[in-house]
């Protein structure tokens, strides 16, 4: 069964993500709710925005309460929130998703279960643990916080035993894991997405460059042999397929020696997947709402070549560049306030035209 | 001086016109306010929506106090609610574009007086003037009301003198117009747009197929010859800078033997220019928003051709035809209720891939 138009999807998280989602739910006839403690970007093209936090019972019921289905822009969503919400409204992607993909540890465990490659990493509940894991996958490695790392927060580079002791200190108790150095040649992320009848389609895989461990540019098509573009699809649909997944799933590959290794995954719309708003008939965001409201998907059929550009912090100090020049599409996000590394905008720019 | 991001956008008019311009004042960091006394789709991804008639004069005054400048998605605007509005905002476009455009006999006169080619016609004040306007202009000839006619509505086809007393009973004491009959070979129209310090940009040229009086598709690229293309922007160039025009214009003209002649001017975004959603970087709504807001106007280049589809009255049963459908991008634009004649969405579809 797909909504009818006129139906009201929820969405938890009012940045420009859900923003965006907003605007590709009413593109399809739907009305966006969206749940949001604070400042929302997205309230500015939503029909309602629930001001409230994740703790507040009566806010989360009246919320359920009022929408079809309930979806979300980001995967760190409080778990005692989603039983609530789970009870009274079908919320997609499932919350298996999104367990798996709030804790690293959790994370690669169901990746390496599915015989995809990942860095090799050990638990780290403790020091001695730590060191142990330093001897067997050497240095560098990257120690992380298990839960609630984003754009390269809650992550401490380890060159050598000697800064394991600081290095433990800085993840103040926070449960973390240690990543093993992946050699690789580029980056690239697919942005994959599952209907509810089990149909699989990809975007093209983007290449991406991060720096201070955000994303930085995103170029289509990436520079990938025909073989790694195959796999690159196919793991990206056993892992949906593995979650019963419904929606838009971003999924980071590093491109090695041997073979791709997966990085991460997202269970929503994702920041490399941007591009698709000018090279793509149906973009990720309403491929998300496509299939959270049981629509067709859109193939995923690319019709130009695009670099999508983060506007980050001072970076909005080119904006004026950026409207003047030809075949640059901007998107900015409505943020009251210019900070250093915050996400204020995008630019995607057409190639070789 | 543009507007910084924040800055909101007052839209008079809450249909889809609003809905679009909305979105694409969202896209530039802008906030949107609604004005409209009715249902209003452009609500549901506005900032702000204003429910109140055009002769609350607190509304308005209101209204226009809370926004930074005040566009409009209808040429039909009473002129009561433009004087109280511009004296607290500034309107863009101009209050003399509407002036002209709002009536079919000072948009003739006017577009004539620019040395223009335009369908011979009478101002028909009675039913005598109407006799010798089809004794001079012969038939078949078009008896259309002088204000508040769109999408074929207010007009009726005089096939022969003998017709002449209905026709004009028709009209219901309305002032009229009376048009001669021009044999063209096909429709173009052209989206112009000019910003404030005067630049003009075009986007490419339409072909427009309609029905019973409504637009049903434009295709992009027209068939023109390049001369034809140029004249089609010197002369939307020649109407925007005599009206010292702010924004986007659709400029509907047939294609004769003779060269072109103006059918009728729209100005504001039109539905001949939503292909560009399509297939141009920066689409006809965010030009207008744009031009509006002091911002470079887009180059208007376009990276596709397309075909886009008007969605109306039982058109809509095709529905799951169009999402399933590969490089289909469909607009839905959220009306409650499906009727005939009515305009309910539009789909640009890629072509040649």
């Amino acid at each position: 069964m797909s909504l009818a138009p006129g139906a009201t999807i929820g969405i938890l998280g009012g940045g420009q993500l859900g923003r965006m989602l907003s605007v590709a739910a009413s593109r399809l006839g739907y009305r966006s709710h969206v749940y949001e403690p604070g400042d929302a970007p997205a309230a500015d093209v939503a029909h309602a925005h629930t001001r409230a936090g994740y703790e507040d019972m009566a806010a989360l019921r009246a919320f359920a309460g009022s929408v079809d289905v309930v979806t979300f822009e980001f995967e760190n969503v409080p778990a005692n929130a989603l039983d609530l919400i789970g009870a009274l409204a079908p919320i997609r992607p499932g919350v298996e998703a999104l367990a798996v993909s709030q804790d690293r540890l959790t994370e690669k465990t169901f990746l390496e279960g599915l015989g995809l490659g990942v860095a090799p990493f050990r638990d780290i509940p403790d020091l001695a643990a730590l060191r142990a894991a330093l001897d067997a996958l050497g240095t560098p490695a990257i120690l992380k916080t298990r839960r609630l790392g984003y754009d390269g927060k809650g992550q401490v580079r380890i060159d050598g035993p000697a800064a394991a002791r600081d290095a433990f200190a800085e993840m103040a108790g926070a449960d973390a894991i240690l990543e093993g150095f992946v050699a690789f040649e580029r980056e690239v992320s697919v942005i994959a997405a599952r209907g509810p009848s089990g149909e699989v389609v990809c975007f093209d895989p983007g290449e991406n460059v991060h720096a201070g461990g955000i994303l930085r540019t995103t170029t289509v098509p990436a520079i990938l042999s025909a073989s790694l573009r195959t796999d690159a699809a196919l793991l990206a649909g056993r892992i949906l397929n593995a979650l019963d997944y419904v929606g838009v799933m971003g999924v980071e590959l590093f491109v090695t020696g041997n073979g791709l290794v997966v990085n991460e995954i997202a269970p929503r719309v994702h920041n490399s997947g941007h591009w698709t708003q000018l090279g793509c008939a149906v973009d990720q965001f309403e491929q998300h709402i496509r299939a959270v409201a049981g629509l067709p998907l859109g193939d995923g059929a690319r019709h130009a070549d695009v670099v999508m550009e983060n506007l980050i912090g001072d970076d909005m100090d080119r904006l004026p560049d950026h409207l003047a020049a030809p075949g640059r599409q901007v998107h900015l996000y409505g943020k009251a306030e210019t900070r250093a590394g915050r996400k204020m905008g995008h630019v995607n720019r057409l190639v070789g035209r």
